[in-house]
């Protein structure tokens, strides 16, 4: 069965993964709007850690919609939730069985609701699979210790490809890049390098 | 890291252990009122997976409050969710890392929300995991059919080792044979014979 896995090189998605790899033909898929390569640095994950890897390319109009939104907000929960759930469509579009992304229990955002989940297996008659949704915070973190090897850090320095460095840079241009300060603050992100 | 999992030698528990199986070191574990030895049928389905396997002794007093409110319901809902919760925090009391069990997306009941599952991290120390929680029924099937033998049928035809047998003899017992058919409708149930 092929599956689809919605991809950001960071701990998250790359366990997710490993968890599906057992059951499905797991393909890394890493929505990117074009705006900067950063989508590169989910390839080099996704090479490390041997599975096949794609980008999907998503509509420019969706990311301006979203940093608009957010300089509005004053944070960033709304949009990203807008362009995940855009993301998980597109992907949904692809001639596969199943789609899947990283999100878990703990999660705020993103988050895809039951209904949602259903809504999109009907749709487009895919399965809609979030593997870690199941799985606490610290759950998470001991499989990760046990299964990667991780660089962690602040997140204007950590080469990964969620749409996060994509739309830091959308939003300094349409709304200056105190903007991006504001509706950004500083948190931790991750990449990994490779299975241990 | 070590892994206790409710199991009832059903589908879902099954496929539970078969997730987890790569990341924890799984015991399959059948909670019994001892009222009946159908907890036997789990451990022949645990053995035939190549799974450890023990039962853990649940007090008489929580089986005869749960069947006395699925009498006075008139559905076992209710009374099910109860014994799961005691099910689970006895669990969660065995030295170890990690506690697990079979729910998925779509299931009614048992559920364990999210405020729950934090509860009974923080009181016993340990990670609760759903590994089916991120799936939905059609994506449940498949992967059963793609793993296991699996044994359908009529709920009081299928050797099995969930609470609702033994609940139906306690259930019997207490408000009568006629209260059995009304709390539980006819609904299919499934035994794992083994691993394809």
């Amino acid at each position: 069965m092929e599956l689809a896995l919605l991809y950001s090189g960071g701990k998250d998605s790359s366990l997710a993964g490993l968890l599906l790899e057992e059951f499905y033909d797991v393909r890394l898929v890493t929505a990117t709007f074009e705006i900067t390569d950063d989508w590169q640095h989910a390839e080099q994950a996704a090479d490390a850690l041997g599975f096949p890897f794609e980008t999907r390319v998503l509509e420019q109009s969706v990311a301006e919609s979203a940093v608009d939104q957010m300089a509005e907000d004053g944070f960033p929960r709304n949009g990203i939730q807008q362009i995940h759930d855009h993301a998980l469509e597109q992907v949904a579009g692809l001639d596969i069985d199943a789609i899947a992304d990283g999100t878990r229990r703990d999660d705020r955002v993103p988050n895809v609701s039951r209904a949602s989940a259903q809504s999109i297996e009907d749709r487009f008659e895919v399965d809609y699979i979030a593997p870690l949704s199941g799985f606490g915070r610290h759950a998470v973190d001991r499989l990760v210790e046990a299964s990667f090897e991780v660089e962690a850090g602040p997140s204007e320095q950590i080469q990964k490809a969620d749409y996060e460095s994509e739309l830091r840079t959308l939003l300094a241009e349409r709304h200056g890049s105190e903007a991006v300060t504001a509706v950004f603050p500083e948190h931790e992100q991750t990449y990994v390098h490779g299975r241990r």
